[in-house]
């Protein structure tokens, strides 16, 4: 895209509200739209990385069996009163509201209930089973505070998947490919060196849950990390006992600050037996059904790769999640012959089908690399002084500063 | 994929509440879910048609130089105040909720305020200008009855142009691009022959606006079709005057009921001006833009194809929005012969990118032939007696009912 016809402008300074690093960046550099604590506009540099996480979440969870849908904003009462969740008392992040005829709804923090409501009218036999279906969703959650820019929202995008099995093994087995894939996620998202598999709390059907904690300054959790044997325990579940369990010796634990970018959790039957999703086994008897269920922030992972990637100039995104891959810059908008040769570079680069934003606007070299720094674009290719006459362009690397001097075709082969 | 991990099931019978042509067959198919009356959750074979749509959508939004962003649902009041738009009195169709500090807030059911706020920080010069963007993005109407299935939502996926000229002119060229762009998406859609243009109320900043209505006995809009001229008048605009102005007749109009799928509007500076998002020509001088909006109700579209299209067996999608091209059927499931051809026909064609929902399940014929008639995939492959020793399949077009024999190698070089 010719950046003349993007209409988002970067700024030098975020709103005053905003104190979250993440936040600050991405409304510089024109990525997102505050709206209002916890509530983000994501304009179209914001949507398309967005939409990059979205495509490798919803691959890793297409190869582990997952089938997509999408649940309802809207719900009804009686469905959450199945488990005793509707009452603001039991479940405090509730937004609420009304239909003409008073009915009282909510907006969907998570949707367990409302799932598992919708399979009871299909599911039925032990053939019916597993069953893995998952959804990228928008939640709402009417959090007290929200500082955290675009990793606390109150409107926020959230990959939920479910698991549905027959035998603890059965779920067992599957809960391991999910926290596999859950690697190759934040892998394939460029922050795999900083995310830990975390022993969290874990409730009545398992003794943890876990979590993938990404370390930063900025995180609002806890973690004692050993990272001698790869093993994070939140400070929430952390005790002699489950020290002397996991076998780790506290001398070798640093405590660390760390953002919860995803979560997994075996919730055996308290959803299921409620609302009366049994299966009949191969006998006709009625069993019960194990459940589990497993959360990535999809905007919180957008924010922490902001946070844990970027540096004092700006952003730094990883490739897979970039806007564009390369940012092409005319630097000499006064010279006909370097505007040409960068026109038609364009052209050649989007004939190839590589992902190129064009800076083709009409201002000062300076502006265009503070931009370019600001917007965080992997690969920058500068076309200035000797471009034309050379035909030689520089490839400057946004995460290193590395600089490679290069032919067009080089360049078109890459 | 194979049907035998499609978790749900067809139906004989929709709820009994559900009183609409579109959403019975829907939830019979297992294509939708409902919640509550107009809320539907989308399951798997649902979210794929309605992703089609969508591709076919953005493909025409983006060909005329749309660009996509995606605003919130949460909604301040302030921005709403300021085309007096907040109060219920004026907008019977909000949905209101509060934050934690009893502060009001909005679920959108238009973004006009939102995104014309979010302009203001980015547009200042005639350099910024036109800017044309879009979303598709979920809105909520507090309808006080919602009959229509999925065709009036009161949660509903839409898709939502707005467009910012200099000029009347500039923006009068913008607008006709529109009208061609939505009728390609229509004729993609199926149902291009039976969706007029049609004339309707305009406002302070032009006389008509255009609705894209789809002629439909189920429809809840009355049109008058003069079929000979191709113009459709909505009969809320009806009158000698128009007629004349229009240069049609009385005797030529017939009197049809019809579904809104789309409309457009020039909007003026009806929303510009009072949030100040003007722009400095080149002269300096600040003038006026000019805004226009442009809906699809995604979802309504969706609904209006399975009215328009659907026969007493079920639905019949056209190929562009089909979840699946071809509906494989292994019709002797006992005949280990015939299994394994139609296997490996599953697996070939799979291989080669075809599109297909392979029927492995260990019913009856009978059953697999109307739940494949219900669920309305255009072409149907048989496996059937004669297959395996002859290599025939049988072909057969879900909306004519046409059978072909062909060889194996002929189907996959389709």
């Amino acid at each position: 895209m010719r950046q003349s016809e993007l209409f988002t402008k970067t700024r030098r300074e975020a709103p005053k509200d905003e104190v979250a690093k993440n936040a600050q960046l991405l409304i510089r550099a024109g990525y997102v739209h505050k709206e209002m604590a916890g509530v983000y506009s994501y304009l179209p540099l914001g949507l398309r990385v967005l939409n990059n996480i979205i495509d490798i979440i919803r691959q890793e969870m297409n190869a582990i069996g997952g089938k997509e849908l999408i649940l309802t904003t809207l719900q009804k009462k009686e469905v959450w009163e199945k488990v005793n969740r509707w009452d603001d008392e039991v479940v405090d992040v509730w937004f609420k509201t009304r239909l003409k005829d008073s009915t009282e709804l909510g907006l969907g923090f998570t949707h367990d209930e409302q799932l598992v409501n919708v399979l009871t009218e299909h599911i039925q036999s032990y053939k019916d089973l597993p069953v893995y279906v998952y959804q990228i969703q928008t939640k709402f959650r009417n959090e007290l505070r929200s500082k955290s820019g675009i990793m606390r929202g109150r409107e926020f995008l959230m990959k939920d998947l479910y698991s549905f099995n027959r035998t603890e093994e059965e779920q067992d087995a599957f809960y391991s490919k999910v926290m596999e894939a859950y690697m190759n996620v934040f892998k394939r998202c460029g922050i795999e060196d900083k995310t830990y598999v975390t022993f969290a709390t874990g409730g009545t059907f398992s003794q943890f849950s876990h979590e993938f904690q990404t370390l930063s300054e900025e995180g609002e959790d806890t973690v004692y990390l050993d990272q001698k044997n790869n093993i994070a325990i939140n400070e929430e579940v952390m005790s002699d006992e489950v020290l002397a369990e996991l076998g780790v010796h506290k001398k070798d634990l640093v405590q660390k600050k760390s953002i919860e970018v995803g979560n997994i959790f075996k919730q055996g039957t308290k959803f299921t037996d409620p609302f009366g999703l049994y299966y009949q086994d191969e006998r006709g008897e009625s069993k019960s059904i194990y459940m589990g269920g497993y959360g990535i922030g999809v905007t919180r992972l957008m924010g922490t790769i902001v946070e844990v990637l970027s540096d004092e100039k700006g952003i730094v995104w990883p490739e897979c999640v970039a806007p564009y891959t390369y940012h092409l810059l005319s630097l000499l908008p006064d010279d006909a012959e370097s505007i040409a040769f960068a026109n038609t570079l364009y052209a050649d680069m989007e004939k190839r089908g590589m992902s190129v934003l064009y800076d083709d606007r009409a201002v000062r070299a300076g502006e265009k690399f503070a931009d370019s720094d600001l917007i965080g674009i992997p690969w920058r290719v500068n076309v200035g002084k000797e471009t034309a006459s050379s035909g030689m362009v520089e490839l400057v690397s946004r995460a290193t500063g590395e600089v490679k001097k290069l032919s067009r075709d080089e360049l078109l082969a890459r």
